[in-house]
């Protein structure tokens, strides 16, 4: 039995709201973490109102990283609380937990954002109560959230007590980034709390104002100011008649000195201004009020919405639900106009992976921006660009050259900042070093794969030139310094890494990893030879900085000598490494049908799985897709199938992967059955695996599965390819890209594909018919 | 109706056990805090194994001592806790706001230091279990905590899941002190976490070990070992058949590297050390076990017993009760051996004062350890001393001479710690300002009234030529500094301080502090004059740090000029300070009648307070008490009644003095009025006044009560007076006093008291008769 539904959506919601039907506390980090409300600048978890045990209150602003200590990596730190509410019913602190509730709900409606529950409580002495909480994250203002509670007594007269204020108190799991700072209560409701992050000086500035009503009037009440330790808050006292409704309203904002806004500011002046700013934005949106703040943001989901949507037609309802899940994730997790931020893995709806961006940003999200939202995408690579610094610098540290980026990225300044300690050894209980930092190397090449997927898509001249080019070049002249002679191979390889498999550490000769070094340097070389004769002014000027002859030559000769792993003749698979088809085997069965990812890891030690041939998560298989032209299809087909009985799918990157590929090559049912797998990551009825946030890259994947997988777009060529094939599911699917500025609806039935340009000529290649489509106009053609 | 229930313990243990009869979890606070653990090296509040919200874990060892960051000052840390379990039964986590509760009972056993909680549990699928929990930190050994838990289920065979572990992820309210430090889980049953003070650089090793029975006998268990962040555990899953008794015992040690052995060794040297002792210690008590590590605190309590006993016989059992909470609290908040580290004003009990020193421990606290446990007391002046150099910087900061202490003190090194900031201001909601650091100015006097009357009551020489000559110079040297000239009245004052009564900012010659001031330079006068004539050796080397014939002069000069504030001639009322009688009388009615402590703050601010005659505690009544013969009986009758009237007791400090002196003044009924008043400050059925910790002040005033007040105890005039009384409800009192070494066993009935000299010959007036009781002789003297 779930408490999780998905058809409570009906009329203009149908399929646009997730419910929980229930409350258990045991599952309260789920939908703390898929309920996330945002807008990219900052991430809300939703908590409760009140309190329960095992609860995780979050809030995340991009950007604001700070190191605990030095024994701690950079991370999002977690903001002063403005959720929590303190109500007492008749003297008695109201939860859940206790009297009876009946006809709960919890939802989120993916289409304006907003968050409500609502449910009618019996208290232990019998009166009855009708509640109605309410919650926003402002798309339109990215420094306004909304709260308003309302509450109903049913039977009595009574007298409920608020307590709601900031709360300081709140940790990252125990490390606290904020000093205590200035707080203030001031006009009886506006509270502020002015704190700044220990080590990277953040200010942050959170604000809150209440107002409460009776019947819509405002109402009596006597309040007191509480200042306690990191806590400001006020009581409120109503006495509320029966059949009446109190409505509590609670507006907040949040300011930083990171806000784009200061970029480049004197820090004195950014102090004062943001201050100034915050109170004054208070004063405008207290006067506002829930009502019209919902409105305003409703408008701007309004207005994604028709520009993003995919819409299906599926035997199965949560098809189209979960398509609407990611996009609204994909749509708060990213600050689209801010350059020096990336998106967490976790986006920024929990602690895990301490906001840190890792390929997931590259292979699983970018895509769907690049598709969409070409501007965004721009702004995410010139992040990796601002983090070149921090690339070279991990570079110069682990005795190479050029750019070698970070595993994860935080502040731009940053650098590496993978954390060295993780988990449990199950066997010996020590804690395990984490080497993705040191030996997961493959993230270097899939930047520079980016940059260029996004110069396929976009022929963006200006950011190639600003960006691009400087990215490519350097991370191509890592992989020189990196690759190693093998006397016995007597060709190039490349050492001792982790590939995307996590579970196979210290292996040689990565099938991914070196040929997606190879495709990066391949590219620079390419690139070179391009710039020379057709951008001299280009060339000279990287000229200063690489010396582009020599590097040329390095490139050429590192090329022609780069042991790329190839299908072996007989059985046409591709060793994952060298070795892999020595390793032992073992019963995978438990695992594939646990419902829950990493259970191996209760049997099992990283050394024990090291040596079994058992996956993580797709290695080759990804190779397959992201260089979509390097096999045959029949190759693709044996390694596909080879490797999949050999993955636990135990990363929430495999999945759409999986489907992608299945759909490439006809195998519909995997496809699908992969496709509602991926959609199920964060969506679905497993109650803890999101506890500490969704799974960002999951839900990329999701898009990708959907628009690259069934809607059959691929770029690999250079060229746009769009070749759908619904699955047995579904009826249509129609979704809208951006190719080259223009804009292209594209729907697919089981029979036909009808592709309408918004914008300027483009040429789509269909099946293996390459159509050119005018300005304004659509082509049918069947498949 | 209250669920504190005073009356359970029989036999035995009649009169020794405090109970909490029902779970309540809106007052989890007042067990956490009236029920902590400790043996003076740390304290353990009680809360509860499984969590609730409201709980406050806490744990703290003496003299760890650290700041967050600039902007906090020095408190003592929360360590990593070692008392949450998290029990699953049969796949749900179990709390008891869940099912069905019966013949719950939670009690601390004063006599052995045990807190035991056993309750019949009712699922909320009908299944039953008994429950019974035991902990306790060892008397015998102070680095060792132990927990026993013990679940029968009645009604099924069940499965049960216990998590239990090390958790550091507490903070002290949101200040997170540690670094995370490294983790460690071997041979599947210890574990270990090593962190780190972030600013003070203390080591913390915090272990814990389990051992599971089924009935006695080693328990089948499945085990999983988890390390998250800052925390690491072991889940054990076992199956337990119907009415066999699962027994979990989880041992643990703390140890740092401030650990008194390890003073003035080599950082790393003790960094070792530490560890390894740490870890074989947790070899050797989990081994013991529980049973045998109880038994041995056991016997240490024993001891504690048979020296502390104070023995009542009163129609309440309450009295005896609460004095023996007092002493149970008194044994365990100090560190008898380490004069490094004072007195909490919350003891170990928890957050709040920040395991601050204030002049509670000298004036409330003191007293109790100079007639029953010399050396403690000699231990805890000679933290003052260590805390000298503290003192002097405070009064150079301050535009002083000598030693101006701290009004709070933490490490020896810390000088002055006040906070700067504090609650909220009712009117304005801005956070006021702490000015006790400031202005607070009497503690000074106080330290070196307290090393004065130690030494009258020990004769330790050894001691004041080390230490206690020194202090009294140096602070009367304060008080020269400090003295203003006042051209109106044609003499020194000392103007703007706060006395004793906080409800006063800003005061004038508050007569308190003048009085003490002039007590200090009055004693440091005459020593000057003694040393000179009697110990020539000891004058020259204080001659070499203070000039001690100008210092000598100085002093004559301000003791003849200082204005002392005395009793008006018309009333006989000493005005509290200059101006005070103008002040504005207001109806303090409702606030002498409520039950919790500062409410008028709820009706003004600190402004209006300041404007009106009332006080938040004795002031010219502590007066009267410590200098017990500067005025009449009279004067003294009328100043108690003119100012109790006006007194709020809104500090733990007050009650206590005013039943002392109320019983002096022959005022029965109001001193056993104010004795219970005093016991009921963190024993009473107030649930929510303790909740950051027991009051260290008020459980001296206990027993100050008991013995100074109506046991008739006082050493003012420099020589023992036993002058009992006792209350209508008692018959017979019995305690024991130390004066200069010899051992005193008074017993008092209402008409006689005998005393029983155990030591060698003293002298002791009892009435105004003074009794010579030679070497083991008993006298009889009617009263």
């Amino acid at each position: 039995m779930t408490i999780m539904d998905y058809k409570r959506g009906s009329g203009e919601f149908l399929n646009w709201v997730v419910t929980e039907s229930a409350f258990d506390s045991r599952y309260l980090g789920k939908c703390e973490s898929i309920f996330c409300q945002g807008n990219g600048y900052m991430g809300l978890r939703a908590a409760l109102e009140e309190q329960y045990v095992g609860e995780t209150r979050g809030m995340f602003v991009t950007g604001t990283f700070n190191k605990f200590d030095d024994g701690e990596v950079s991370e999002l730190p977690n903001f002063p609380d403005i959720t929590k509410l303190m109500i007492s019913i008749g003297g008695h602190p109201f939860g859940m937990d206790r009297g009876t509730i009946k006809n709960y709900e919890r939802t989120l409606n993916l289409k304006n954002g907003e968050v409500t529950r609502s449910f009618h409580w019996t208290c232990d002495k019998g009166d009855e109560f009708e509640f109605r909480f309410r919650r926003m994250v402002s798309m339109e203002n990215e420094h306004v959230i909304a709260a308003a509670v309302e509450i109903t007594p049913v039977t009595e007269d009574i007298q409920i007590e608020i307590e709601s204020g900031i709360d300081g108190t709140v940790t990252n799991t125990g490390s606290q980034h904020f000093s205590e700072g200035a707080k203030r209560i001031y006009e009886n409701r506006f509270l502020e709390m002015i704190s700044e992050t220990t080590q990277s000086h953040v200010l942050a500035a959170v604000h809150a104002a209440h107002k409460i009503f009776t019947d819509g009037k405002p109402a009596e009440v006597t309040l007191l100011p509480i200042i306690d330790r990191r806590v400001i808050r006020i009581r409120y006292t109503v006495n509320v008649k029966k059949g009446s409704t109190l409505r509590f309203e609670k507006i907040s904002a949040v300011h930083t000195t990171r806000d784009l806004k200061y970029d480049g500011w004197k820090e004195d002046d950014a102090r004062e201004d943001m201050k100034l700013r915050a109170g004054q934005l208070l004063m405008d949106i207290c006067e506002k009020g829930y009502d019209r703040l919902l409105k305003e943001s409703e408008r701007k989901w309004e207005k994604v919405w028709n520009k993003q949507e995919v819409k299906i037609s599926s035997r199965n309802d949560f098809d189209q639900l979960a398509l609407r899940f990611a996009i609204y994730h994909l749509n708060i997790m990213v600050k689209k106009d801010d350059s020096r931020v990336g998106i967490g893995a976790k986006a920024l709806s929990g602690e895990g992976y301490k906001g840190h961006s890792f390929w997931d940003t590259e292979i699983f999200i970018l895509p769907y921006f690049m598709l969409t939202q070409s501007e965004t995408a721009r702004t995410l690579l010139e992040y990796r660009y601002k983090c070149l610094k921090g690339a070279r610098r991990k570079a110069i540290e682990n005795g190479y050259e050029g750019a070698m980026y970070p595993w994860e990225s935080a502040w731009i300044e940053d650098g590496e900042v993978t954390p060295l300690w993780g988990a449990a050894d199950v066997v010996t209980g020590e804690t395990l070093k984490i080497l993705t930092g040191l030996i997961e190397q493959h993230i270097t090449a899939d930047v520079a794969y980016a940059v260029w997927q996004y110069y396929i898509i976009s022929r963006d001249e200006d950011f190639m030139e600003r960006y691009g080019y400087e990215i490519i070049l350097d991370t191509a002249k890592f992989w020189t310094s990196r690759l190693e002679w093998d006397e016995e191979k007597g060709c190039y390889g490349i050492k001792d890494v982790i590939g995307p498999d996590e579970y196979k550490e210290h292996v040689d000769n990565n099938a991914y990893t070196n040929h997606l070094a190879f495709y990066n340097m391949k590219l620079a070389s390419k690139l070179i030879c391009e710039l020379k004769a057709e951008k001299p002014v280009v060339y000279t000027r990287f000229q200063e900085q690489f010396d582009l002859e020599e590097l040329g030559e390095r490139l050429t000769e590192c090329i022609h000598k780069l042991y790329c792993p190839l299908p072996e003749k007989e059985t046409g698979i591709i060793p994952q490494f060298d070795g892999f088809f020595d390793l032992k085997s073992i019963d995978l069965t438990k695992y594939k049908k646990s419902s829950v990812v990493g259970t191996i890891y209760n049997d099992y030690n990283m050394e024990q799985i090291n040596s079994f041939q058992v996956l993580k998560q797709g290695d080759v298989v990804v190779l397959l897709y992201l260089l979509d032209d390097l096999f045959s299809e029949e190759i693709k087909r044996k390694n596909y199938l080879y490797y999949e009985e050999r993955t636990l799918h135990d990363s929430s990157l495999s999945k759409a992967t999986h489907s992608v590929l299945a759909n490439d090559l006809g195998l519909k049912e995997e496809a699908y059955h992969f496709f509602e797998g991926a959609c199920c990551i964060d969506l679905g009825t497993e109650m803890k695996s999101s506890n500490s946030g969704i799974h960002s890259a999951s839900v990329g994947g999701i898009w990708q599965a959907a628009v690259m997988g069934f809607g059959g777009v691929r770029v690999t060529s250079g060229q746009l390819r769009i070749n759908p094939s619904l699955p047995e599911e579904w009826n249509e699917l129609e979704y809208r890209i951006v190719w080259r500025n223009s804009t292209l609806v594209v729907t697919v039935t089981r029979d036909e594909v009808k592709i309408l340009n918004q914008g300027k000529e483009v040429t789509v290649i269909v099946g293996k018919k390459e159509l050119l489509i005018s300005e304004g106009a659509a082509i049918v053609e069947s498949i």
